[in-house]
This record gives C-alpha cells, sequence and structure tokens, in this order.
C-alpha cells in the first residue's frame, strides 16, 4: 500500500527500476480534457538525463503509452494509466550488492521492510526511474491547471555552494528550460554545471536544492487542519526520493525573524487584495491566500557514487569496501525539477477539485 | 473535511479558540491500554503557557474530560473523544478586525475560503489553541509507543538568532523540562528566555525551530512511495499552526553537500546494523533504517503582536493602522515543544499499526 | 478505526451505550447553513422510542448539545462535533453476561476482536444508541440537501408477515409519522403495532424492512466503480446495528426476472428524460438516473429478548440457561426509520459535494 | 476518482471494454508470496463465457501479463500490475446508440455524469469486462488468503425461478465447477442451463443469485462502525455491474422471523464456540465470529438483449425503436461467479491485513 496520493485527483504509481515498465494511473481527471499522447510526452522529455549535467548514461527512451482514459482525444472521466516500458536497465551490477547495502540507499531498509523479496536490481522501487511516472501524472495535472489559469513553474535554486540569485516568475519562465541545470539564473547555471563537472570527475555527487512557484492560485483552497496547503504538497514532495527539507515561503528562515519583519501587511492593488511581502509564501493558515505559493525542496547527493565507500556484508557481518560501476547521475536536482513541479501540479488539481474549481472550467 | 489524519491510528480534531471547548476523537487505538485522564493531563500541562517563556496572559485549566473509549482504566478499541472546556477567552477585542485582517494570521484566507461565515474569535479554527487536542491525541499515542519501546523526545533548537549545541537525546530527555523554553542546552536555554523578553518588552514576537527525535524505531517502518516516513510527519508537523519548514536529518544543509559526505556508512555495533553517521535521520527511501529519526521544525514568530502595523479595511478597500490588544505568546515555539513530539508519536503510533506491532505488544 | 464515513462529508461516531455519551464529529459541512440545536433535535426526537410501538423502557431524553462548528447560528466550516449525555442508563444487569454471551449480540465476536476490554454495558459500542449520533449528523445532512431540493424521506415497509401495501412518495411524507409504527399504509400499521404487541408479550422480538426514497436526486451523481452509490449507501447502511440485508429498486426481485422485464425504457416527460419503471431503483451503473432512489433495509428482530435462551460460559465452557432483564425494543424497525433516512442523507450528502453541487447553493 | 478499493490491500482498476485493455493495479500485496501469471490466469478462465450457459459470442482470450510487482516468481511487496489486452472488441455497432441510450444501461446517467465524453462502445468503463481486473486482483488475494487457512467458494444458487437446493461447503468446492452456470446442485445446474437457453433462443436474458462462503475466518476480523464486515463486503459486491441486492446469513428473510427462531445459540464443539444455526452469516456487529461468513448476490438480467425495445433519441427527444445487434451474455451469473468471490477475497485479505494476520503467515 502506499502507492496512491490524492483524494479526488488520486495518482497511482507503479513499475520498478529494472522490471517491464514504470506507470501511473491517474483517476479524477474531469471527463472533456483534450489529452494526447504528445503532451504528455513533452514533459517526460524535460526529465530525461542531459550530459552537460552529469546525467546518468542510461538512456531510456522514455516513450510513454496511454492504455485507458482517452477516448477521440478527450479524457473519458474514466482512470488514465501510462506507461513507458523499461528498455536500457542493465541489472548484472547489482546482483552482487544484494546483501551489501549500497550507503545512502534504501536497501537496507528495504531489506528489512520486504524481507529480502524487494526488487534490489537498480534501486528497485526506490529508484529516481519510478518519478517518470510523477511526471506522466503531472503533465495531466498541468493541463488541467491551466485550464483554471494556474501555472507552475520551477527551476533549480542551489546546486552544492551555488545559489542562483532572486528571479522573478518571467525570468523562471524563460530561462530555466535554457540550460542544462534548469537555473533561471544564467550566471549561476554556469557555476553549477561547472561544479557538478567537478564532482562528476571525482566519482562523487552534489545536493541541491529546487524552488517551484504557483502562479494565479485563487485564495482559499486547502483544508485546516490536517489537509492543509502546506501538508499535502510537503508530504508530495517528500515522496521525490532524495528529499529530506522542504519549506514554504521564507521557510527556515523564519526561524530567526520577529514578527514585525515577517508578518505580510496587506494593501489593495487595482481592486485585488495582495500582501507587501510574501513570507508566507501564499499561504495562511494552510490556505491559499492569493499570493504565489513558493516552495523549496531540498535533495540530497546521489547516494550512487563510484569512489569507493565503505559498507557491511549482511551475511558476514564483516566490514567490506564497495565500488559502484552502475550509471548514475552526479547531480540529480536539474532532472528533479520537473518533478517537482509535478507534484505540486497534482497536489493543487485535488485542491481545485475538491473546491469545485476545474469541473467548472471544463462544462 | 480535512479534520481527520492517520490511517488506523486516526485523530480527528475539533473546537475553536473561543468556542465552547477543544477536542479530539481518537479512533484506532487498541485496546487494553491502560490509560487515566491524569496521563492526557500530564502532557497538557507541558503545552500551558509559562511567562517566564513569554507565553500567553490567558489562562486556560485545560483540564481534560475522556468521554468514551475508557472503561475499567482501560481501552476498549472504541473511539475516544476527549476534550477541554474553554473558560478565560475574551472574544470582545476581535470583533472589530472582523473586516480587518491581522498581518500573518489566517483572517484573510478564512474569510474568503468560509464566505465570512468561519469563527473568527481569537482565530476560531486557525488558533494554535487547537494544538491542546493534539497534545491529548499525543499523549495516547506516547503510551502506545512506551509499550513497542519506543520512545519520542523533543526540545526547542533554536529562538531567534540563538542556537541551541548540539546535545544528546539523554541530554534532551534530562533537560527539556527543565527551564521555560524548553532547551536542552541550558547556555543556549538562558540566552532565549532574555531574547524573549525582548522582544516581549518591544511588543514584537520571536521564532524559532523545534527538534524531534524518536528512539528505537524499529526498521522498516514506512510505506513507499506516496506514504513514506517522511511524507506522513512533514503533513501531521505542517498541520500544527505556524509551521513553515520541515526537515529531516542534515535536511537543507544537504543541498551543499557531496555524496562521499553524506552517504551513511554502515558498521555492525554489537550485532546491530548502525551507520557511522545519521544524515538520513533514520529514514532511508522513506523507510526507517533503525538509526534514531531526527527532525527539526521551523516556526514563524507569533503573527500577533502588540506593535502597531498596517492593514486593509476590506469594506472600504481603504489602508488602515491596527494595534492588537488580544492575549498572546511572544513566542510560540516552548509550547510547541509537546505538540511536535504529539504529531510525531501519532505518525509512528500509526506506522507501527500498520505494521502489525503494537498489536503483539498488547497482547 | 473504522469509525468514519464519507469523502468530503465526513462523520466520525463516538460514545457507548452505557458511557458518559454518544455523539458524533460532522466534518466537511460548508460554511453558512442555518443551523440550530432544535434542527436537530427535531430529527432525534423521532427516533426515541414508544411504548405504542414496543419501545424500550430506557428513557433517555437526548438532548443534543452542540459543541463545535457552529457561530451566530450558521454553520462556520468548522467540524460540528455534537452528543448527547447519557442519563439514563442501568449497568447492573449486564456484569453476569460478561462471560456469557448473549445469542445474537456482538458480545463474543467483540470479546475476541477486543480481548475482553470492550464496554460490554448495554453491548457498548455495539448498542443501537450509538445511531442517535447518526442521526445528528443525519440531520445537518437533510438542511444541506433541501438546499440543493434533494429530500429524502422513509418508512416501515415491513414487520414480521406485515408488509406495508405500495406507497407513493406523498404518501409516504404524510403518513410515515402519524403512526408509532411509522409506517406509510395506515392498515397496514395498525397490523404492524398489533403484531408487536404480541411478540413483546410472548418476550420475543421480531424483525422487518425499512424503505428509503430520495428524491429530486439529480443525475450524474456517482463514481464508478468502486465509489458507485449503491455501494457507499449500502456501506452505510450495513452500518446500522441489525441489518442483513440492501437492495436497491426491485432488488432480490430482479434474479428472477428476464430483460425485457427488467428494463427501464426511457420516455421524455415535460421535457425531461424520465424511465416509465424504476426497476433499477434510481441508480444505473452506480450513478443516479434522475429517478428516485429506492432502497430497502432489512432488519433481523432485536436480539435481546426476555425469553429464557440457551448460551455457553466461556470461562467453563459449560452449557449455561440465560435470562435477559435489560430494557430493550421489541421491535427496533420504527426506530430505525430516522437512521436509515440519515444514513442515506450523509452519503448523498458527500456525493453532492463531489459534484460541487452544495457549494453552489450556498452561496 | 472511486476507481480503489481497500485500506491495506489497495485494488486500482482502469481500463475500458473496447479500449486497449482491461487490468488493475494491486497495492498492498505483503512481499514473499509465490506468484505466477499461471496463478492469475487459472482465474481468469474461470470467468471467461460459456456458450453453454448463453455466454456471450465475443472471444477474448483474456492472457493477463503481469507488468510489475514481481520478481524472481515472489511478490516484492511493490504495487502489481496487470492487464490482458482486449483483441475482439467490435465497435461498429455502437456508434448509433450514442445519442439513443439502451434500456437498463448506464448510457444516460454516463452521457450526463461524462458530460458526452464517455467512452460509450461496449459499455466502455460500464462494462461487465471491466472485472477482468476485480478477478486478477482477486487471485492474488484468494493466494494471500490460503496462507492465512481461509478458503472463499461460491456458486449459481439461483438463475430465473430455478433455486439451487441447499448445499454444503464440500459440494460447493465439489460441484460449482462442474457444469457450465457454475451451480452446486447438479439437478438445478440443469434446469437452469435450459432455462438460460431458453431466454436466450426468445433474445431474452434472464437475471439470477450468487452465493459466496468464507470459511475458516478467524473471529475478530472487521472494524464497527462504519468499516464493519457486512459494509465492506457490500460496497464491494456492489461495484460488480448488475448487482442489485446484498444479504448475509439469512439476509432479508430476518425480516419475517422472531428473536427466538433468529438468535443464534453458542455451543462448544471440540473446544471451539460454534453457533448452532448461522442466521448471523459469520458477522455479529459487523465483526467476524468464526463461523461461515455467508453471502448473497442479486445479479439484475443482462440489459443487452436482442428484442426490440423502445428508448428515446436524445437529440431530439423522440420515442424510437432500438434493436441491439452487438454480442451480449443472456446470462451472466455463472459468470460472476468468479467475480463475487473475487470481491470477498479482496476485502477479507484488507482486513486480514489490518488485523496483522498474513504479516506473519508469510514470514
Amino acid at each position: 500500500m502506499g502507492n496512491s496520493i490524492g483524494k479526488l485527483f488520486v495518482v497511482t504509481s507503479f513499475g520498478e527500476s529494472h522490471g517491464r515498465c514504470v506507470g501511473v494511473v491517474v483517476d479524477g481527471c474531469p471527463a472533456g480534457l483534450p489529452l494526447s499522447q504528445a503532451d504528455v510526452q513533452k514533459e517526460l522529455e524535460r526529465r530525461r538525463p542531459s550530459s552537460a549535467a552529469g546525467g546518468t548514461a542510461r538512456r531510456e527512451q522514455d516513450r510513454v503509452e496511454i492504455l485507458s482514459g482517452l477516448f477521440s482525444g478527450f479524457t473519458t472521466g474514466a482512470p488514465i494509466c501510462m506507461l513507458t516500458w523499461n528498455k536500457d536497465s542493465d541489472s548484472s551490477v547489482y546482483e552482487k550488492f544484494r546483501s551489501i547495502p549500497r550507503p545512502g540507499q534504501a536497501d537496507y531498509a528495504a531489506f528489512i521492510r520486504y524481507g529480502g523479496f524487494n526488487d534490489y536490481r537498480g534501486g528497485g522501487r526506490f529508484s529516481g526511474r519510478i518519478t517518470a511516472g510523477f511526471v506522466m501524472a503531472g503533465a495531466v495535472a498541468l493541463k488541467l491547471l491551466k485550464r483554471a489559469g494556474v501555472e507552475v513553474i520551477a527551476h533549480t535554486a542551489q546546486i552544492g555552494d551555488v545559489r542562483a540569485g532572486s528571479v522573478t516568475p518571467a525570468q523562471m519562465r524563460k530561462n530555466a528550460e535554457g540550460n542544462a541545470v534548469k537555473c533561471a539564473d544564467p550566471k549561476a547555471a554556469s557555476r553549477m554545471a561547472a561544479l557538478i563537472k567537478k564532482v562528476q570527475k571525482a566519482g562523487d555527487s552534489i545536493g541541491g536544492i529546487v524552488e517551484a512557484v504557483a502562479l494565479n492560485v485563487p485564495a482559499g483552497l486547502g483544508q485546516p487542519v490536517f489537509e492543509n496547503l502546506e501538508g499535502e504538497l510537503a508530504r508530495a514532495f517528500f515522496s521525490i526520493p532524495a528529499v529530506k527539507g522542504v519549506e514554504f515561503g521564507s521557510g527556515f528562515a523564519v526561524a530567526g525573524m520577529k514578527g514585525s519583519e515577517n508578518n505580510d501587511v496587506f494593501v489593495s492593488r487595482g481592486g485585488k487584495i495582495v500582501t507587501l511581502t510574501n513570507n508566507a509564501g501564499g499561504i495562511s493558515g494552510g490556505i491559499s491566500n492569493g499570493m504565489p505559493i513558493t516552495a523549496k525542496v531540498a535533495f540530497k547527493p546521489t547516494a550512487s557514487i563510484s569512489m569507493r565507500q565503505r559498507s557491511i556484508n549482511l551475511k558476514t557481518g564483516k566490514s567490506v569496501d564497495l565500488e559502484l560501476k552502475g550509471r548514475h547521475d552526479a547531480c540529480i536536482v536539474p532532472r528533479a525539477v520537473p518533478v517537482v513541479q509535478s507534484m505540486m501540479s497534482v497536489v493543487l488539481c485535488d485542491f481545485c477539485l475538491r473546491a469545485g474549481l476545474l469541473k467548472e472550467v471544463l462544462e
């Protein structure tokens, strides 16, 4: 269990890194949305690895197939099953690590959790590869949200110690796809790419932060207290492998702030109530307040590195040295940009449906 | 909707700051747990305001009453309804702010969300006061977890720019309740208390961070991908008012780390598999790995401050000055310590039940 | 767990027959519905026992108290906690039956399920008394549905071998409350009352059937395949103690029918699509089709009878004779009429909210 | 939404009658269960149409493919996606019925529900064909239950006015698969087959009843009040197309019974507590009591008949005559036997997992 998310817009994930396929069932998309394989493929392409950004050498075509829920080019209201067949998996290197858990990976926890029956090849169910399914679902969500006028954008805000400068949504929209690291600040992007190259050369990996913004979200979405917007978004973000922190608006920085600094002051702008600052990240009391929803998601460095590491042989209980020769990303962050965007879209779709918004848009 | 959390251990919250009561229904507690009103009262006391830590002047007795689910001193397996009657609420000051949203509060978002019908008195449903119910639920969860040998502890790790030094679980257990700010580092505690006094005097407020640790959690809890341990914990933490960030293990710091630094190395210690470091915060691939689960939760400064602030009159659309004379905490963080602890316990209880653990403990 | 029902209109039940109270939390009622204690009390009165219909001698006042979710006479969008305090419980007779399960009751199953910790007094959590909470929730649902123009009515269709003749909705509305057995067919009502008297005199009890109809339900409600209207209604009905069967439209009779008899033929009446017959009971493919939704719910005879019965002593394993002196209903069916109506209303409310209907009605 | 069922054993259905495939995702199956494509295929075969029982002329091979969740012949704990590709669909006949709803079908309700965007071909999502997915899920559940010693069997209890005599579980196990109508009473089976032939010849169809029994279910499964065993089973049964009634134990007959007749008397048999009768159908207070769980499920006659019928043209609003030339079953009941069995198994699996039972079995 635990492979479904959402209440009215329900996404069920399936598939493994080296199994037959990776896929998703999207249940709850209203009928009547124009949708094509190309719509989904477009988003999947954004998730593919780029060698310029230290991406894995595994070259999956990631061609999406839509198996259900579509008829004559429109969604039918029935569940949409989508998948991509795995074609370039190489499981040969994983056999010997079966009893030697790789540091930083889920190998050991999964071994205990599933009594050794989990598909360990390429990380199996814990691989970043399953996020291909997240992006398929996100593609549907993005299209739906567009109907309601909501836009979700994202970019790489930090790689290692390289931080992007402050960027506007317009810059994010324009620049994020213009470079391999998907950073909206072109100068920082170059330095990020250089840093990735450097750690990759050393056989190491590096972490980073993805920043996501939802624009034009109507005020009033969210269910206090337990199904509030921040909690549901955080849960969705933490379902992305390698995420270790999530914050909204000024996030952890609020710990050092005074109320007089942090409180966002309301003013009227062209008849609309807005706030002068957005420390709240567009969410007050768990409910959208009409300002842009801003979130930051921290990714740890890829656990798979080619440097020699120490681990333990679970059978003998003895320490061993370990060298990984699998193909992996030196930095997962650029590829995580569309994934974060997808999960944000999926959650916002759910809340729009709960508020009865998208229904009206479609009919 | 949205006022329930959990799958097998389900907590439903109800009540308002200035309504008749604040309460909770705990559904899913196995039968046979010894439980008394005193067990719950003890935890509630820890949440009460301390004037030494800038706590509100509102003095609720917070006497818990258990209305159901208990028989002859044991839980029966039936839902446990608990509440505390509100006695010291003063709603007089709130009437005039009905159309003037207080900065940093949920007033405006709630107004839009509920079409003006929400109970605005004292923040109503958005008040920190509803967390009294969270703590009641947490008291049950803590007792249950103790049966499984799991311990959940917490303390104040940061107030404003004052950070606690690194503390061991033993210190946290021993020192956290020894001072008004609930910080396990006594030196930092004094400076935190002084800082709170200072901002309180200025009519301002200050934010901070609560750190929580779960010890002795068995490896193998958690459901990848969408109901993983981090996601469910984060969702629970974000249901606490004023939380703007959540991280596990090394959290946001992982963004600046290399894989070779961040990967926790497995070793065998006394026949048990452990890791030398705990950057993962006890969770790998969303599943507990047997190491302590560590989380940090960032709280923004209390939105209610007595300094003059600007806002807008929703009826006239004009900017106005605003002075709040309600009773409020200059820093909510010390009182949030048992709340964070409670939500962590509630989630872990749920996962223990899913894993069939507590059942065995009880019978 | 298992004490909540609904997705967007969530009802959580708590309380026991001889505990402090019986209550309910209704979460998901939109803000802005006028609601008073009297609205709920009115429905509760309909559930009270009538000696003319063999009702129990236990005389609870059943005064509802609304503890939360209401402000200035309107719902606020916050969870509505309602309860009634138990005042006339007499637990003295139950102690000796602790180890002797009463035939037809849940005693034995509950003993096993809860390891002997369940509150056995008066049936505890399994008592029909908990349906007082169902009716409180139903009162809110009925008011909400009225806003959408939906009406839910019910009556006693059968007691023992006495069957009501076919009645129109108008007759049901008019006559059902006019007699103690709540049967819309006055002639049958008299015979039902006489039958109940007779079995009561013999120290026995008798079963029956409640029929419920929802009028003016818009076509298009329901979610195939697993959250369809029939399935969700059936689940709600089976949560009422003593229910052993549920059917829609022609129900079990369809087993003996041919397609040419059972298929409802579409015609146009005043511009509206209707069917000439309603064998489908207003539900096709799990979705409302615009015709009245009709359901029948079968209740077994009250298990508590004063006749001598055989049972077994769980401690000794020996057969014993058993005489029950508690106060009980000779026929539960008339009192179940408002309960069935309530559960039908609760489910329809949920589906209306999913379809975005009630939202529009309120604003 | 609405295409998932279960809490810990979650089944998500997808696919359409004339789309690319029909499938299912089973989430929550514990790791370590031996499972092969053949295990699932075997159950699917039981659902295939038999011309001897009036089955449809559509001849789908129904070869199952398992796409995920399996590794080296064992389940891995990951979601199991299974499907069968549609090969023999003929959509040509359906185009003209797009605006003429077929009597007894979901056409009209679906048209309203989905604004005309639903895939109407062959009934689309409302076709009995989607139950192929139910049977795939059931095959997994049946294997799991066997581990816990639980057996679920079913047979055809009634077709039209032909009722099977009372049969023992042993007869059901032995005889149900021995004839085309899947009735455990061989004499009744012949008359049923003859009746089906007769209505088929007349271009008509006929309804019936499936009876299911779960043996060796441990006492104590079920969650009162809203997630009780009867309610959850009923919801699962009503998700099968054409079901109009569900009853447990003596079912609707209890309406005519007295308490002294209906109460099942406890006795001790070989150290085990049993009841002399089983009017409760193995469920007391919503909880299993250790006796066989018995259910009856009423199916309406197939809506598709080749006799001329009246309907209405939704565009013109005029009555029209309608003749259906599609391929369809004259009686769906025999093919529904494995489907009822599957849904019962799916629900019982969920409850066994909630009770922590299957976990122990596997490890």
